[in-house]
């Protein structure tokens, strides 16, 4: 085991990303649609047992939002099997832990256990693929749970708030522009039908993947996988998956939410972006580095080590790129002044500093040790076999192939500052429109701050 | 007839909107559940036939915006009985017009003939209410020609596209964020499937209204209309006219729009405003009044006498409002600088001068002239029969009766000049937020034009 590690490590140094440190990826898929995908590590007798599926917050009939994350919770409730809490009560007194999440494009399911528990897992995981049972009470008490969750996650947060006003006023068409939590007013009226819709029409083996991960066979979990969720019927009419696409952004728009509870107020600026799609992951990875040199950890980035390090005129300066979308994605770059800096003066902080990238390029050496760290942080990151497991997961649910996966460091390694330049020029540079948001304090509550 | 028409002059100039100045209405319905009104009006012995639906591009699903304008199109091709184009053909033939359109909440179909043509044309709109044949070939065409619709009506002009812009921003989650048109990439990928599906779903007598205004009687009609439309089948699974509802608005929004064709710039402001609800129509119309107070035709309104003849600032300022509409509407200011007054300066006077207007509120004199104003026009609306038709259709498409299409007068002249001041303190004044747009000419071309 110490040997492996240490050899990823090596591997590394020489030539980030060209080695995946992960153990052997299996996959395989049953016969009533399932893909599967068995992650070995053999360092500890845990096992992680996931089941992904192909359905999240964007692809919500209109009207419900919130009803991906809203069924979520209630997954936890009775099946034909077991009682309400039941799941969770036998993962637990099995010595494990579960939860589950949901994203735009995946909800998620998932148990860390030892690893001879993991039949007992897929039973009960595909015991609520297909037999879940809820009730009306169930939507009653569990629609107060999620109405608190969106209380304390947003709307006591103006930082969240103001994402969701990005976010709106980012996409003109794409449902990306709904918030996963749900609009509050659409998420007091989510009912039983609205989630049994959902369950039927999105809840079967032929759109889930089974990821586990940890201290098994790939021959094992296959033979488990078909005994349990082999008998699962697929569903005959799942929907393509195809959610409506942008217009062309021909308008720069701007969002300003102004709230008292606001600490530091900021500007950001947020772009429309290509994702990494199958096969053509070049353009994503360009972008991801770019978001690195920008805006990376620490203040080595272009944006903290002028904003921040050289001028002090920023608290954090920085940028941000999600990569695995299914549909177009978003690049965002965001300065947080020092008090007695406009946020407009912050703005035009953000555009100066762009722009004289625009203008100087990348240093050669920082882009060479950007990208070894990038590609190295993605190979520690193996070391997690849950954090694995859940990469393959959101890869999987968003286009992306495990051969992508794989080819994704190596596509990072062969990048060239050039091509990141490119980006960064189509990014900045061209036609696209852009969002730029101010989360700012009302005058008011800066007035009286000032007199005291 | 000219007795008709002298006494409504009379009424109006004494009590605005007391009296309504069309024949008689009457309302009937039949058993497959179609509604109707019958206008009456001998002056000439022509008839307005009109079928609306209640559906329009609000209710398209998500993915495939200016469906229910393309099938507008489509509506004038084949039935089971009649040839491509034979429809508007016949009409001709018969001395009439015909022609249809579509907005966000109903699609409307019209042809004006003699008044001994009715039930030809009830025969054949009832014909493709239920019997419609279109094909493969059909669709190319015509996707061909709402193709070019937009290209001239949208694409071309700066301020269409502006428009479109606007409704995105202001429409964080209702579907009259989407042009009726349709986004021209969605436009592109419509197609036969497309048509049909939302054909079947919403063209049925159960969701149609028939208005008939001309030299006819209403026992006439009726009867016609039994024997035309009485034997088509309702649909038993209409959808519950339900469209997702907007959040809270909690962010001030921009959006600038720069065009090189654009001749004068100018900067909006648009909030989201109630609309006319059957029964509550007193919010509308302090609205309405707002609108013509503000910004109504002339320079006798606020924003124009002030703007334009006082200061001599504007090419114009003015301000609208869109009464009818099922769902939350919107309520525009504008303002058109005069050359070499910039966007933010020509938004500082908009803001200045309704400041003022909320602090000095309502001359009396002007309030009652604009009242007067407005019933008077809305009576002489009337003279127009297919106008009047029109008016109805719109109305009951949007929520509204006959009865509060007979109120409307009424509510206005009983409107306050307190309440209307109410409404722009709530409007202007309050928690609402609103999207400021900006249609401007690109800097270089500004620049360009500067040095010739």
């Amino acid at each position: 085991m110490i040997l492996r590690r240490l050899l990823t490590i090596a591997v590394a140094a020489t030539l980030p990303g060209a080695l995946w440190a992960a153990g052997e990826v299996t996959q395989f898929t049953l016969e009533n649609g399932m893909e599967a995908v068995v992650i070995e590590d053999h360092r500890s007798p845990a096992v992680v047992h996931m089941v992904w599926y192909r359905t999240g917050a964007a692809d919500e009939p209109p009207g419900v939002s919130g009803i991906a994350h809203f069924l979520e919770h209630l997954m936890f409730k009775s099946t034909d099997d077991l009682e309400n809490g039941e799941f969770s009560r036998i993962v637990e007194a099995n010595g494990g832990s579960d939860n589950a999440f949901t994203s735009w494009d995946y909800t998620a399911y998932f148990q860390r256990v030892a690893a001879d528990r993991l039949g007992l897992m897929m039973q009960m995981e595909a015991d609520r693929m297909r037999d879940l049972v809820i009730t009306e009470a169930d939507v009653v008490t569990e629609r107060s749970v999620v109405l608190e969750e969106r209380a304390q996650r947003t709307d006591s947060s103006p930082g969240a708030l103001f994402n969701e006003q990005m976010r709106a006023a980012l996409y003109l068409n794409h449902p990306y522009r709904i918030p996963i939590i749900g609009w509050r007013h659409e998420m007091l009226e989510l009912d039983l039908d609205d989630a049994l819709a959902f369950y039927e029409r999105f809840y079967a083996p032929n759109n889930a993947i089974l990821i586990v991960a940890g201290d098994v066979e790939p021959e094992e979990v296959q033979r488990l996988a078909e005994e349990h969720y082999g008998p699962l019927q697929p569903t005959s009419d799942l929907p393509e998956r195809v959610r409506p696409s942008e217009p062309d952004h021909i308008a720069d728009r701007t969002v300003r939410f102004e709230d008292g509870r606001v600490a530091n107020p900021y500007v950001s600026r947020t772009y429309l972006a290509p994702e990494r799609d199958s096969g053509a992951q070049e353009d994503a990875a360009a972008l991801t580095l770019l978001a690195e040199i920008l805006g990376g950890n620490g203040t080595t980035a272009v944006l903290g080590r002028t904003l921040q390090n050289e001028e002090g005129r920023a608290l954090f300066a920085g940028a941000y790129y999600q990569a695995t979308s299914l549909d177009d994605t978003s690049f965002t770059v965001l300065n947080v002044p020092v008090p007695g800096i406009s946020l407009e003066e912050a703005e035009a902080d953000l555009d100066r500093v762009i722009a004289d990238f625009l203008e100087i390029g990348i240093d050669p050496a920082q882009f060479e040790r950007i990208q070894f760290r990038y590609a190295a942080s993605e190979i520690y990151n193996q070391d997690n076999v849950q954090g694995l497991a859940r990469m393959y997961g959101v890869a999987l649910t968003t286009g992306l192939t495990v051969e992508d996966v794989q080819a994704w460091p190596d596509v990072i390694a062969a990048t060239t500052a050039e091509e990141v330049m490119q980006a960064a020029r189509a990014l900045f540079g061209g036609d696209t429109r852009s969002v730029t948001g101010y989360l700012d304090r009302p005058a008011a509550v800066e007035a009286e701050e000032a007199t005291q």
